[in-house]
């Protein structure tokens, strides 16, 4: 029987979503690829016909990570049923919950060799991601929900926030200083987008 | 005649204060060993007795700068003149100030190799001024000029900020570009902080 070909882009995301799995499973150091290639059912030889090395594979997984964040941020800044404000807790609960996935993403940036590729891939985080919050932000101002007087640079300033949000809550000893973070980050967020007390709720 | 002879912490000082220099007028990568010693007025020889290379006389540099802003910080937390307000004033217009400063070190942080390096710089700085800023905030809270319900997490996040305004001001395309972040930031301090509206002037 003939064996079914798919073509070499199929592929090359089938080894990506397995890889990002198996990461966000074992971790990245614990991965082999021979764990990657049995979960895709490829040989070796296929998967060096893709990647470099599993550093390369990696790169690849981040580069997806980013261009879903990307298309999620693009729908979510066009999309007429939501208002600024329910746009932002959407985003801000998101990135909340999404720091047990990067938790692995940060360990691998943190290796020796890596953090050259650490600061490229925030530099191309905040091309991406920052002028699609300033929509959102700029929404709020329009709805009058939202008090920013600088949408641009303010987007900026909280992104640095953000962006090391998840390393800042995995160093939080206990559930009391994960607590307080949290409730500190509901007020300053409170406070820089000028929204009503309690208005924003980062968790239930 | 005798030569005269320092102790060798002396000697390792008059390395580092001439490499600092050097680093600020010429820049990292246009300084070479010959440069320091010849201003230093002393051999090569003498030069890797103290240092193993010139990334290593940077490491050094590095560690006195940041050791001048320990000392600086815990000097006027202990300040009874100044209130609290004062004290970030001059705490923030200093930082705006030595950007110029930074420059260099932030090129040296980029290069390839360093980034690790970069990572563990920005940790100790955090350990070492974080605790001392929250003081002064706290100071404030109880002069009630403040009002920050967590003034450890706040000075967290804001230290994201402000660590990476050096960068975010060299990026600014013009004087426009530059007053507008200036002007954002202000802004946002001022409310983060829960200061009366025109109450802190980043520039004059």
């Amino acid at each position: 029987m003939a064996r079914i070909t798919k073509d070499p882009e199929t592929r090359r995301k089938e080894f990506i979503k397995a890889a990002r799995e198996l990461f966000m499973e074992k971790g990245f150091e614990q991965t082999s690829v021979s764990d990657i290639t049995n979960k895709v059912g490829m040989s070796h030889g296929a998967f060096f016909y893709y990647f470099k090395s599993k550093n390369d594979v990696m790169k690849a997984v981040i580069c997806d990570i980013l261009n879903y964040w990307r298309v999620f941020m693009v729908d979510l800044v066009a999309n007429k049923d939501m208002n600024a404000l329910e746009k932002m807790h959407l985003i801000l609960s998101m990135s909340i919950e999404s720091q047990n996935v990067k938790h692995d993403i940060n360990e691998f940036f943190k290796k020796e060799g890596n953090a050259v590729m650490y600061q490229e891939h925030r530099k191309k985080s905040r091309e991406i991601i920052s002028p699609l919050m300033t929509q959102i932000v700029e929404q709020g101002v329009k709805e009058g929900t939202f008090n920013v007087e600088y949408p641009k640079e303010t987007v900026e300033y909280v992104g640095y926030i953000l962006e090391n949000l998840g390393d800042s809550l995995q160093a939080a000893g206990n559930s009391d200083d994960y607590q307080r973070k949290i409730h500190a980050l509901e007020i300053l967020l409170t406070k820089v987008a000028g929204l009503k007390e309690n208005e924003l709720h980062l968790i239930d």
